[in-house]
């Protein structure tokens, strides 16, 4: 399926409709059968130890998976996750960027199934592994988000 | 099998430990059978359309899960999430605060696994089911936050 | 919502339609909030030390969430399973059948999501949680089983 | 990490601890970052409309993961699921062997998480994706299945 928005048209996106979100997470790169996104990581996301805790791990794959289907179907704001299945496997590095790289496995007309695997950034062995379906609704002028 | 820190215990607990989280989410009830924590909604945790996101609903069902064990345990800092798996089922009602249910299914030396349903605060249908693994470490006092 | 197919009519529509799983699995009570599913464990299903290993306990818990689903909406052949996350808490005991308490949470028009507990006949500790989701389609001549 | 067991030993290991699963299920391949199991369909794994069933995707994944680890470490038999996690998204191809294609993200000392996707044999998309958590019990004597 065709890329008909780039890192640059996602990115603008986050910053009008999720300033929040835009604020920590940025797209990097929208390629042929992944997408990659990066989590600026600051105090406010910090837990004792100087790791990133799991909700900010949660909140970096919701948003890559969110930026792959809709680099794949345009800027549907309704599209909602509906499951996310998350594996913490290791401790992410202090002081590091975290990194998702994400791959869509199923885009269908009502569902999609997308995966991310999260690196802390440098670091070769995933920090998580997660899994989401997104529902997505029907294309209609009131779900279009352009 | 006892509870051994209360909802005081843990709230000052999170105060201490965790002042970002403690921000947001307050340990409401620590019950023989399952323990209720809330999560105060502000502008921070809005998505479009006035409503609160997955990665808040995940924020106060790790707390809720990770507070229900320390209130069999003591306070161990260094138990980590390993697993979770989370349904979005509602979308959560705009200006309501969150409400997590959560109980323990099992507690053994090494592993916990618990659930949490989350419901916007007043409403019966649940806005998410949420079950999490925590992975427990043995309790030295290296790990021990008291 | 109301009850619209009782045991006897669930345990025929298994005997009907899936007599490879009607072999192994009975239903044995709908009641308003939740429904309660049996296994007979057999050879067959024994892993090394006699316990019933992890695809009996799936096949159970899919078929109990299956004719909860089934026992609200009627005999509609083409649900399907979407997603599913099991939590395998405890070793079965061995010789015992399996038994599966199923509770819906959610039954939408297109997607169902329930969750079952799984014991060992006689136990009081759950062998494994389960929560499943169901995608239900249009109700029409040809996807009614009646 | 090595290769401590290949396709052959696995095989041979399944066949005389699992008779029920080798019957079904073989090891076609051990390479160095995946494994490769196939299904063999036969008329008991069918669902109505000739189709293979939830339970039985389930236990291939099962297998072929627990054999992806036993390459790694050798035949600890007592290696046991924690969690699964599902994603169903295409029906299975009528008549066609099933075939999982298994990584592991993580090998721990007492922790082992993998992924699998499973597809019908011949087609491009996959069937099912799917992640499981092993616990490794210590290496004794006593466990070790050789």
């Amino acid at each position: 399926m065709d890329i008909v928005m780039d890192a640059q048209a996602l990115n603008a996106f986050l910053a009008r409709d999720f300033p929040q979100v835009a604020d920590a997470c940025s797209i990097q790169a929208v390629l042929p059968d992944r997408l990659v996104a990066r989590w600026r990581v600051d105090d406010r996301h910090l837990r004792p130890g100087g790791t990133v805790g799991g909700p900010s791990i949660f909140a970096l794959a919701d948003v890559a998976i969110y930026c792959a289907i809709l680099s794949r179907i345009g800027p549907v704001a309704l599209a909602v996750t509906t499951n996310a299945s998350v594996d913490f496997m290791r401790k992410p590095a202090a002081g590091r960027d975290l990194l998702a790289e994400c791959r869509i496995l199923k885009l269908g007309r009502s569902l999609a199934v997308a995966e991310a695997l999260v690196f802390s950034d440098g670091m070769a062995d995933p920090v998580a592994r997660c899994s989401m379906t997104y529902s997505i609704p029907p294309k209609t002028p009131q779900n279009s988000a352009l």
